[in-house]
């Protein structure tokens, strides 16, 4: 079963939760990709609780900015979880790289992917206008990627209070 | 087929592009009823890619205030698009006038309009309280407008990661 | 009908009112567990504003803190609305009591409940990721409360422009 399936919400909506489940559902085991970097302590204190929370039946690996490399050396056995793209985009922009053309090219190749691929990703253009250029510009490039890897999944989900709610595929006359 | 649409979402979730779709499906043309004023540069350039985005099929027309004019005046042939409702009340805001008046003006006609409409909005309302009292009266005021809007229309959307989320029509025990 | 309801949404999403309208469906009457304290002029206000749209149909009842006690102690006649579990969590950490343990607690209670309870919550994590390290832990603590009380929950609904979407129960593949 191939089968590239999204999963978006707000902070601490239990979108990750929900992306292990469904990753480990079929066979029991699953590779955990992860984007995050370190930064700062707090972040560093998300990770560990993140990891501890995981069990034996996870292989770990880490791709903070070339993700399409890391599906394509992983593919043709477990499931992957990639978490998540909100985090590997903030990677790409801090280092400058073509974030746009990166996106485009992960949207891509999951057509291509034999195994499953489960992405967790960040809804954050639901609060008020923020003061800054910056959180704007990130703001729109969060809602561009999302949009273009909704667009190439299989299935979209909107994590809300850790329940899951299908946003794809669905009937609608657009 | 007299129908009004609401279009909800976060920032770049694609309601616009939900919204076109949907204005242009029926007859391949529509009418762009645009809110924007340029206040700035950032937002001269977002109004600049929006209408690149449309294509011939479009006619345009601004209503940076006097909506309620402009539907009555465009009623009776191609579809209406609105983009957006928070930019009306932004603008509403800006010049002192009573939205609340203008809000309950609006769905109020909307049962008399024979052409459809498809209208616009933005969820801002998800994210941390904000800081300054503006910006929750704001808040209060765009939430207010969406319900009042979606009880009058016909269809309401939730725009996730460009795909659409059916919320009205709906079956529910409230 | 014993059941528990949770309703989240963002401000001004229209949840108080779904939340009113469901807990006087079935009998006409109900209990209104009020979770807000008037910290300033403005809280006063809100706090002024829902109490005066709400009728003689309510009995009304403050539990800023001890939500435990009050569902007991209201247990087996009218339905009860607790608005909203984002302030009492507010209130608990303002007064340094363990939000967590209350939270499990207040979960781990429903079961029991003879008597219907709609809980209102609030989505304060779909923004831009806050500044200030307090209002992040605030968000978290307030996910992690939402997600407790949605999976101890027999129905999970999501507000959008006061229009109720059905979050829980659903068909779903996790």
């Amino acid at each position: 079963m191939k089968k590239s399936i999204l999963i978006t919400g707000g902070a601490r909506s239990g979108k990750s939760t929900l992306a292990e489940r469904r990753a480990l559902r079929d066979t029991g085991r699953a590779i955990y990709i992860a984007t995050a970097e370190a930064h700062d302590a707090e972040m560093a204190e998300r990770i560990a609780a993140h990891r501890a929370r995981r069990g034996a039946q996870w292989t770990d690996r880490a791709a903070p900015r070339d993700l399409c490399a890391a599906l394509a050396e992983t593919d043709g056995g477990d499931p992957r979880l990639v978490d998540c793209l909100t985090l590997w985009l903030t990677n790409l922009m801090l280092a400058e790289a073509d974030w746009r053309a990166e996106g485009t090219r992960l949207a891509a190749l999951l057509d291509a992917q034999s195994a499953p691929v489960v992405f967790v990703t960040n809804e954050v253009g639901s609060g008020i206008v923020p003061d800054n250029r910056l959180a704007r510009e990130f703001r729109d490039a969060a809602g561009w990627l999302n949009q273009t890897l909704a667009e190439a999944c299989d299935e979209v989900w909107l994590a809300v209070a850790g329940q899951p709610l299908k946003v794809k595929p669905h009937d609608h006359p657009f």
